[in-house]
């Protein structure tokens, strides 16, 4: 992508600049992203003039809603290769899709005894809802371990699957790290002992083009507001007839079928699983992040940010008080240490030049006792990323060093 | 309120006209309401130009976001009368509130051979959870009936408490008949046995002044959109100490205290209960909101409903063709049936004279199995609605009549 072409982009995002108008060097895009216009635009006129809720008015306003939302659904479909729209739920987010899973499908379907296989790089919320169902049911959790270069180790998850494995739960590309899993071989071996795949694609979906029968996973999750989009949504997406054995979890208007206090039968999926009013201008505002995104071109905007990586990778290796975690190719994300200064330090006196890193344990303590440290710095980036993001924010590292040094 | 007054309400929601720019007689606010100006430009400011993610970043934008989050807590907890903003967890909308209750307290507090009291006029809502822990405890549920004119009988329900109640769970104000619940009786009443009352305070909340130290309840429920505010957000207020002794329910970010695999600790609420990136931008917005009608005050607004349902019924009442359903006085909220005329066949022609109301079963099955008729038709009021839009309503009755007549 050209300077221009990411200039133009730049233009696009109202976030992108401080209340004083001037450039916000933004590298937090893998915490969350900033939004189009056109993402606040759709949010505008939903709320707005468009407004009516969805499903059950029989008036038109409310039956073009239902259609925009509707609409939504199929759009995301879509954009991740689902065979249908069907197999499409809207929820809060990512946590809360994989939550879902645990409650309704692990419930079902993990017993005593049996192994859910999780790996250390994961984000809590791949981690605390695996832990939930093990207490409740017995199960056990196996971690996977990673490659020197913090990669999930694919020949450590070959020796680790049993029979008795009924799940493994993976990021996709991790939140850390940027490393980037070869979802397809992961599926590959879960499905070798019975067991399911579920991917925590939260930094995936906006980054690479998505293709479910291709991946060949069983679950995948990912929220709303890292992909371009609004808070409060997020995408669980299942195979079909996955989502069709799996019990509701959450009670309610719309996913019902027929109530009486003494028996209630429940709506088919997705709506089984969209219990109350939805996220209704969320969904809506979430189908033109993905319009955003793909008029841009994911592949292209992969492309962009592991380039900018690499060479943020690149000019941090010449620092000899900084060491840099994770793989050499990553998908936009950086982390790193600077000798004798707190991340968060560091993130205080990066904000000062307006730049936005984030400082922290990225809700991945497990990751970061392995990695020795209480917390790193990371810089991620995002399609409107570029030179001008990295030329300032290490202008202020060596400020930092200066001040510390 | 006088009719000015009322008029320069409208004004301020840009829902409120046609995509031809004629007035939209909006009578289903009991569904959704119409949203205010403030409330899609607070959206719009924190999608856009203020967006940050909360509680995570170093850099000054964030610190920004957490502070009108939290700030956002405060207010709700200030409108409501809570003792702390603690005691206010942000969830998707009422229906998680219930089914966050039920799984987290319920699946605690509730055993085999105890009893949930409901009623007759609930909202699916708060039914479904309540049958799901039923059937996971093997707790019984008992339905309070309703009295003549369609309000929660206390008569009955203090007959049917016993001392294995251990939860009653009531609609503050129904949301098909608007029959008003004293709550604070109901209180006493749970409170008598050792009982704990949750309210749905869906219709309530944005129609009275709500003050939780004196309805003295345990657990109160609503949802943003049906207060003005965005949909994805909605209000679970508990007493602090009920909170604190609760498990949490969905794991996740942001509501642990430390994650290891071995062992998880959890945060205090109410963050225990908000697993994941939260509701940002519609917390922000909600605050709009509540600004909004709160400077118009909630029980003008409440006077100004009453009244014209008093009027609309008295209207309908000189119709022989037309049964009302539901107590004389009502919170704003009027449902009715025509003879001979399904109220969706009514809705659709409503729909082509501009006037939006809604037909069905309104969530509640078992309240219409009670009332003998498989829907009704619903006419609710908000703070915008005015005698133009019950002489719209009317016209539209006539014309119907004239059809089927």
């Amino acid at each position: 992508m050209s300077d221009t072409a990411v200039l133009s982009r730049k233009a696009d995002f109202p976030g992108l600049v401080t209340a004083d108008g001037e450039p916000w060097h933004y590298l937090d895009t893998a915490a969350s992203a900033q939004k189009p216009q056109a993402v606040v635009d759709a949010m505008s006129r939903a709320l707005g003039v468009d407004y009516a809720t969805v499903h059950r008015g029989v008036y038109g306003r409310s039956a073009q809603m239902t259609l925009g939302y509707e609409s939504a659904r199929r759009r995301v479909a879509q954009f991740i290769g689902a065979k249908s729209e069907n197999e499409v739920v809207f929820v809060r987010g990512a946590t809360e899709a994989i939550n879902l899973v645990a409650a309704s499908w692990g419930m079902v379907n993990i017993g005593e005894g049996d192994r859910i296989v999780l790996s250390t790089l994961e984000h809590h919320s791949n981690i605390v809802p695996w832990q939930m169902v093990a207490e409740r049911t017995g199960a056990q959790i196996d971690v996977c371990p990673l490659t020197e270069d913090g990669q999930i180790d694919l020949g450590a998850l070959e020796a680790i699957l049993t029979p008795r494995t009924k799940l493994v739960s993976l990021a996709h590309v991790s939140n850390v790290l940027g490393s980037v899993l070869d979802a397809r071989a992961a599926a590959d071996l879960a499905h070798s002992v019975g067991a399911k795949l579920m991917l925590d694609g939260c930094q995936a979906a906006p980054r690479m083009t998505l293709d479910m029968a291709a991946i060949d996973c069983d679950f995948y999750a990912f929220s709303g507001h890292k992909i371009y989009g609004p808070t409060g949504i997020g995408v669980l997406w299942a195979r079909e007839e996955i989502l069709d054995g799996m019990p509701p979890w959450q009670g309610g208007g719309a996913m019902i079928d027929r109530v009486t206090f003494e028996k209630t039968t429940y709506a088919p999926p997705p709506q089984r699983f969209e219990a109350g009013t939805p996220m209704i201008t969320e969904a809506i505002a979430l189908h033109a992040a993905i319009e955003y995104i793909d008029d841009m071109g994911v592949d292209q905007a992969y492309d962009h940010e592991r380039q900018l990586a690499r060479t943020l990778r690149e000019a941090l290796s010449a620092h000899n008080s900084i060491r840099l975690f994770g793989p050499e190719e990553s998908a936009g994300i950086v982390s790193f240490a600077m000798e004798g200064v707190h991340p968060h330090d560091l993130g205080t006196i990066l904000d000062e030049e307006h730049v936005a890193i984030r400082a922290g344990h990225h809700c991945a303590q497990p990751l970061m006792d392995h990695l020795g440290v209480p917390a790193t710095a990371r810089a991620s980036f995002g399609l409107y990323s570029d030179e001008s993001d990295i030329a300032a924010l290490l202008r202020g590292i060596e400020r930092t060093q200066r001040i510390f040094g």
